[in-house]
C-alpha cells in the first residue's frame, strides 16, 4: 500500500466530489528531489521571511495545470469577497476579515474607520493598563488578565499568547472557555482577584459558556466584596446582550465585534487584539504579517501563490486528515487552533447548490519531536489517511541556551534533525507534506501563517463550492442541549411536587419525553443527591426528591 | 449519506481487512431507545462506579454474535499475555503492565517482588519528601518537580497532574517532553532550583530528548552552583546509561523500568507512580481502579465486558478516527494520552504473518464544551470518517461553587446538557458514538478507564492478528535523524576546512549526499549565524564560515 500511486488509494465517495482531481496522476515520490524542490518551493519576506516547502507534497506541474481554471476561479472570488460582496449568503454578511489588517481595503470608509479607531483603541486601553492610568479601585495595576470566552473568542488569544508571551508578561493569562465549575474553580484559586481585568468575549454576547463564565466571575468579584465593573472590559457585537449589560452596568470599557468577522478568523479583531495587546504582544507585528501574506496569497499568479499552492495540495488529498506538526513548543496551540479554523469552515453537508457534498478536512497534531514518540508510528506504518503540514523555525530564540549535547551538536539541532527525519521516513512511505518553514517565530511571522491558513480555506472552499463562513450544523447540538436544561428542570418539579417515588417510564409519560431522556437527566441528579433513588436498575428504579418510606406496590 | 446504512460507506481498503465484520448489517439509529439502552450498557463499581453506554453505538446482539469468536480468542490470548507469554515475539518481550496493578498475578516471584518493592519505594521517597526527610542540600523542602521523559515518560503524569493534583499539590509540576532549547529556557526561566526536584525518565537511558533535557538542567544547575546529583532521580532500565549515570553521580535515588512495560503503558510503573505520589495523588486508588476494570475485563462473559464491547464497536469502525470529548475541564489530556496508546499501539504495516494490512486508529479531541465551538459543526455536517468517544462525569468536584446562572440551572447543568445534546445531534446524522460514565473523577475512576482503553487495545490489536506491544516504525526517522545530524557536522566541518564558498551542489559532491540535504542543512546554519551565504537562489548560493571578498568566478 505505501508505494502504490495515491489514485489507487482514494476513497470512492469522494473521488465522487473531485472527479477531476485525479485524471492526472501524481509524480511518484523519488520526485522529491532538488530539482523538484527548486520548483516547489515559494518564499518571500512578508514581512518575515516564510516559505512553503512543497518539495515532498507529490504535486505535478500537469496537476496544477490542470486545476488551474478552478484554483483561479477561487482567487477572483477571493477578491470579491474582500471587496465585499456577500460571501457568506446563508447569514447574509459580508466576509472582512482581510480588512482588520489592511483598512484600505474596506470596502467604505466607515468600516474602515471601525476598524483603525477599534485597533487604536485597543492599544490604547492596554498602554494605560501598562502605565497604571487604568487599574483596579485600590490603584495599583493589574498583574492578572481572565479571559472569558469560547472557540473563536478564546483560541485565538491562547495560541498568540503561548507563542509570543515574554517569560514575565505585563499580565499573566488566565482564560475560562468552558462551563465546567471546576474549571472556573481551579483559575479563581489562585487568582489575586483585586489586581485580576476580566475581558469577556462573545460576538453574539449570548453564548451560554461565556455567560456562564461571566456570572461564575462576577460572583466571585463579589464574594470578595469588589466591583466587578471595575475590573471588566466587554469585546461584543454592537447591541448585544453583553454590550447592554456593559454599558448598564459601566463596565472599563467595550470594544465592538462586527457580524462581517466570524468568530474562528476573528484574531485580528479586538477579540484577539486587545488581550494580545495587554499581554505586551507586538500587535501591529502581527498585522503586518497577515498584511503581508494578504498582499503575497492576492496575487493571480497561482503558481507563486502560498494559498493557492496549499489549496491545491489539499485537493488532491481528498478524505485525508491533515497532520499539523510545528517543531517548535511555542507552537503546541497551533493545531488546536487550525483545527477549528479548518473544520468549521470545511466541514459542510451542503455545497452552494444544496447538493449534499458532507465535506471536511481533519486536523489534529500537538508537536514534534514529542508526538514522534507518540502516533509517528501509525503515521509511518497505518492508514495512508493523512497528509502532514510541519512548521520549520530557522533561528533560535534569541538568548536560548543552546548547549552542545555532543560536540558541535545543540538541543536545537537535534530538534530539527528530528523534523528531517520524519519527514524523510514518510517521504519514503509515500506520505506526503508540505512544510512552513519561518526564518524566526515572531508575531509578523505567526501573522502570516494564521493569514494563509485563512486564505488556503477560503480557496478552498471556492474550488469545492461550499460556503466556508458559516456553521449550520451547530446549532442541533445547542437546541437539543436547551431541550435537555428544559426537561431537567421541569423534572425537578415534577419530582419535587409528587411524594411518590416514581420509575423513569413514569415519569417520562407525565413529561412527554423518552425514558432514556428521564434517565440521563435523573441519574445525575441523583449522583449529586439532588434527586433519591430506591433500587439499582434503570428500569424498575423508583425515584422521588423527598426521603420515603418504602411502600408495597 | 447521513442516513444510509454503514456498509455502504466503507472504504474498500479497508473493507478488505476486516471481511467478517459487516456480512450482518448494523442497526439503524433509531434503535438507540430505553429498550437499547438497556440492553447495551454495563456498568460496575471497579472501584469508583463506572459505566460503558454503548446505546448509540449501533451495534447489534447479532453483531455481536457473529464476533464471538474472534472477542473470546481475544480475550484468552489476553490471559496468555497476563500468566506471561511473550506477547511481544519481535522484541522477544513479555507484557506486564497488568501485573503493576495486581502484582499476584506476576509469573514468578521475583518479578512480584520487584513490582512491589519498587511501588513501596515509590511511596516511600514520596513521603520523605513531603516530610522533608529528603531535601536539598540547604535543607529548606523541595517545592518543585521538574520531570524529564517524553512519549510514555511523560504523558502520564501530565494526564494525573492535570486530572488529579489540587489547586496546592506539594510540589508544582515542570515538564522537558522536547529537545527545544525555548521550550527549556520558558520553564527554567521561572523555576527556583534551590528546591526543585528532578525526575529523568527514559526506559532505554538513551532517549535523544530527555538526555538533552537532562544535560541542560543539569548545566543550569552547574551555572547555578549547584551539585545536580542532589537535586536528581533517575527512573531507567537497570543497566541503561542513564542507570550507570545516576549511580555513578550518586542521585538522590533510582528506581528501576522492566523491558516488560512498555512507554505506552508504564503509567501504573514507576514512570508514573514516582512523579504522581510526589505530586501528592493517590497512587494506591490509581492502582486500585486499574485492578479493578482488570477484574471486569478478564471476564468471559463478552457481552458483560466492556473491553471486549468497546473492541466490537471500534472493529464496527474500520477507518474511523476515534474523537475523545470528555465534558470536563481536568480531563483535556486524555485524548492526547488516547492517541498515543491507542495509535502507537495499532498503527502497524504488518500483522503477526507478515501480510501487510496497515492498520491504525486515529484519536484526536480536546474536551467537550469547548470542541463545540471547533470542529463539531464537521462532525455533524462533514465526512463520517469518526466516531466518538463522550466522557460524562455525573458528580461535580467537591465545593465546586456551582452557581445558578438562571433558577434552577447551573454551570454543571449545562455542561452536562451540551454532551447530552451534543451526543443527540451526532446520532441523529447517524454518527456513532460510546461514552464512558464516571460517577466522579478521580484516582480510582482514571486508573479504571486508562486499563479499560489498555485491555480494549489489547482484544482489538488480537482481533486484527497484529502486535500491538512494539512500534517498529520510529526507528526509521529516528535513523534519518542521526544521518541528518552528523552529515551536519561534516558539513560544518567542511565549510571550515574549505576557504572557498561553494554552492550546494558542490558542497553535497564532497560529502556524498544531496544538495536537498545540504540546503536543509545549510540554510539553518546561515539563519543562526553559523554559516555566511552569498546570493538568494538555493541552486546559486554560495556558502562559507569567514567572510570572504568576492572573488571573480
Amino acid at each position: 500500500m505505501g508505494d502504490e500511486p495515491v489514485k489507487s488509494r482514494l476513497l470512492p465517495a469522494i473521488e465522487r466530489y473531485h472527479p477531476a482531481a485525479f485524471t492526472g496522476s501524481l509524480p511518484p515520490m523519488e520526485r522529491s528531489t532538488w530539482k523538484h524542490y527548486l520548483n516547489w518551493h515559494v518564499r518571500r519576506a512578508c514581512p518575515t521571511g516564510l516559505e512553503l516547502d512543497l518539495a515532498c507534497a507529490g504535486m505535478s506541474d500537469a496537476y496544477i495545470a490542470e486545476h488551474a481554471p478552478k484554483l483561479e476561479a477561487g482567487l477572483e472570488a477571493m477578491q470579491a469577497l474582500e471587496e465585499g460582496a456577500t460571501a457568506n449568503p446563508d447569514e447574509n454578511r459580508r466576509v472582512g476579515h482581510y480588512w482588520l489588517r489592511a483598512p484600505e481595503y474596506a470596502p467604505d470608509a466607515d468600516t474602515r474607520a471601525a476598524i483603525e479607531q477599534t485597533r487604536d483603541a485597543c492599544l490604547q486601553f492596554a498602554a494605560a493598563v501598562h502605565t497604571g492610568d487604568i487599574c483596579p479601585p485600590d490603584s495599583r495595576p493589574f498583574s492578572e488578565l481572565l479571559v472569558i470566552g469560547i472557540g473563536g473568542s478564546a483560541l485565538g488569544v491562547q495560541l498568540l499568547a503561548d507563542a509570543l508571551c515574554d517569560p514575565l508578561p505585563p499580565l499573566n493569562l488566565h482564560v475560562f472557555d468552558n462551563t465546567d465549575p471546576d474549571g472556573y474553580a481551579r483559575i479563581l484559586e489562585d487568582l489575586d482577584l483585586a489586581r485580576t481585568l476580566v475581558v469577556v468575549i462573545s460576538k453574539s454576547g449570548s453564548t451560554v459558556e461565556t455567560r456562564n463564565g461571566m456570572l461564575t466571575a462576577r460572583a466571585a468579584f463579589g464574594n470578595a466584596g469588589r466591583d466587578f465593573a471595575k475590573h471588566a472590559v466587554a469585546v461584543t457585537g454592537v447591541g448585544s446582550q453583553l454590550m447592554e449589560l456593559a454599558v448598564r452596568e459601566d463596565w472599563l470599557a467595550t470594544f465592538p465585534m462586527w457580524d462581517w468577522v466570524g468568530g474562528r478568523t476573528s484574531v485580528c479583531s479586538a477579540v484577539g487584539l486587545l488581550p494580545a495587546a495587554l499581554l505586551g504582544i507586538d500587535v501591529q507585528a502581527l498585522l503586518a504579517g497577515a498584511a503581508g501574506m494578504d498582499a503575497w496569497t492576492r496575487s493571480r499568479a497561482i503558481r507563486e501563490n502560498p494559498a493557492t499552492l496549499l489549496a491545491a495540495f489539499w485537493y488532491a488529498q481528498p478524505g485525508r486528515a491533515m497532520v499539523v506538526l510545528p517543531y517548535r513548543d511555542r507552537l503546541q496551540l497551533l493545531s488546536r487552533y487550525l483545527q477549528q479554523l479548518v473544520m468549521e469552515s470545511l466541514g459542510k453537508r451542503l455545497d452552494r447548490s444544496g447538493r449534499e457534498v458532507w465535506q471536511g478536512l481533519t486536523v489534529y497534531g500537538n508537536k514534534g519531536s514529542t508526538d514522534q514518540h507518540a502516533y509517528v508510528q501509525q503515521l509511518r506504518d497505518g492508514r495512508h489517511d493523512f497528509f502532514a503540514c510541519f512548521i520549520r523555525v530557522l533561528t533560535d530564540a534569541p538568548g536560548d541556551e543552546a548547549i552542545e549535547v555532543e560536540p558541535g551538536v545543540t538541543a536545537s539541532d537535534c530538534l530539527d534533525g528530528f523534523y528531517q527525519g520524519t519527514r524523510t521516513a514518510l517521504t519514503q512511505r509515500g506520505r506526503h507534506s508540505a512544510t512552513i518553514v519561518l526564518d524566526q517565530l515572531d508575531a509578523a511571522g505567526l501573522g502570516a501563517v494564521i493569514a494563509l491558513f485563512e486564505r488556503t480555506v477560503g480557496v478552498y472552499a471556492e474550488m469545492l463550492d461550499i460556503n466556508a463562513y458559516h456553521q449550520p450544523g451547530v446549532e442541533a447540538g445547542k437546541k437539543a442541549a436547551r431541550g435537555c436544561i428544559e426537561v431537567g428542570l421541569r423534572l425537578q418539579q415534577l419530582l419535587a411536587a409528587t411524594p411518590k417515588p416514581q420509575t423513569c417510564e413514569q415519569l417520562a409519560q407525565q413529561l412527554n419525553t423518552s425514558p432514556m431522556q428521564v434517565w440521563m437527566l435523573v441519574r445525575r441528579l441523583v449522583a449529586q443527591g439532588r434527586v433519591q433513588q430506591r433500587g439499582e436498575q434503570p428500569d424498575s428504579a423508583l425515584f422521588f426528591t423527598q426521603p420515603h418510606i418504602a411502600t408495597p406496590n
